[in-house]
């Protein structure tokens, strides 16, 4: 017997934004179809705090895709480029950084519209951010409305005229801090995700990787306690 | 020493319509790079005929992407469904085939147009058809011209205005026949290419799948010798 709930996929790289994504979806009464991918990046930890975060909002399936993305290069996240640490000028928002991943959220969302199709699902989540991540081209609202656009033409819905699938950025245009507390009110408990793109072995932040460093300044600024124990104070 | 000769990313499945547009793009000029992928279909032996036409147009490199699409399911082509046969009724263009693989098109062009961006490509070639494939949603034009306008949205170039990709379609109008009447006058050797949705654990084309159906009359109203050995005469 097929549910009669909506149900929607939901990106979920494990990390704090896809985290809080997911609360909103489950907030709206979705049942949850998480999406991962191992995709050769270096904090394969993120897959862990995938698995758990599914598990934190029991989600309907979670499903990773492994795809060999690094094979085309061109990032310091798949690549043997050094990660920016906070003392190098990269970091500072000018232009697209270096742990740009090319086309990654046009192919991330594609899979996520090939698993929507599928489920009959009427909406994908997505946790993109215009304001931290202003320089990345595909977290900006012109690029997902286009998506949108293409995934209905693109799809068995789109031309028997069923779904009209919904590409959904709830975060899409608040700040880090505003993120934080949404997820806060929604009841997240943000100890189990993971941003961190330099980890020690173990899966421990190292605190002051771009992404670290928004995340710290984010609870710092949201006036809420950050569970997460980072290598450098 | 970067080549100041054009580039193009040409998605190679191995089979007629893709060699016949990477034949288009060797036409104009190109550097061709080609892009392949092993996505659990069941027809793996398109990757070596996908090898053999990397090898007769002498491209700059050819990349096999591996990936499990299989995982999200949804089609005779990756699922355990039966590959439909002549005699059956879903092979006669009534609605969308089950051999639809969700999102496929999306998803391969997605990659494409990722590497495209680490290469600085202009162009990315896709060997569809609505003609033949007139079931096939993202077939059409209006899906492709919306997948560019997207692609100009999510990558660099489109926020840096260096180069603006173009997806280009060569074959989109045309017949089967007309495909391999172009190819043949472009001198492609139709050998190489394989088409079969069931082949025999050789290799061998089945002759009786909805791909070999076209492909076999394609090639009888082109007026061409067809140069594949079937299983099914």
């Amino acid at each position: 017997m097929e549910s009669d709930r909506k149900k929607a996929v939901v990106l979920s790289s494990g990390g704090l934004d896809s985290t809080t994504a997911m609360a909103v979806a489950k907030n709206e009464g979705f049942d949850i179809f998480s999406l991962s991918f191992f995709y050769g990046q270096r904090h394969h930890h993120e897959l862990k705090a995938a698995e758990r975060v599914a598990a934190f909002f029991n989600v309907k399936k979670h499903l990773v895709i492994h795809t060999d993305l690094n094979k085309i290069g061109g990032s310091a996240l798949t690549d043997d480029i050094d990660v920016p640490k906070s003392d190098d000028s990269v970091i500072k928002n000018e232009g697209i950084p270096v742990t740009y991943v090319p086309a990654r959220n046009t192919i991330f969302l594609a899979y996520g519209m090939a698993w929507a199709e599928v489920l009959n699902a009427s909406d994908i989540f997505i946790g993109v951010n215009a304001v931290d991540y202003s320089g990345y081209p595909d977290c900006r609202k012109e690029f997902i409305d286009a998506f949108e656009k293409m995934a209905r033409l693109a799809t068995k819905t789109g031309v028997e005229g069923t779904t009209a699938l919904s590409i959904r950025t709830p975060l899409i245009s608040l700040t880090k801090a505003e993120i934080i507390k949404l997820g806060t009110w929604l009841g997240v408990d943000y100890q189990i995700t993971h941003s961190c793109y330099d980890p020690s072995e173990k899966g421990l932040a190292c605190g002051r990787c771009d992404s670290c460093i928004l995340r710290r300044k984010g609870f710092m600024v949201a006036g809420v306690k950050d569970p997460t124990p980072y290598i450098s104070k």
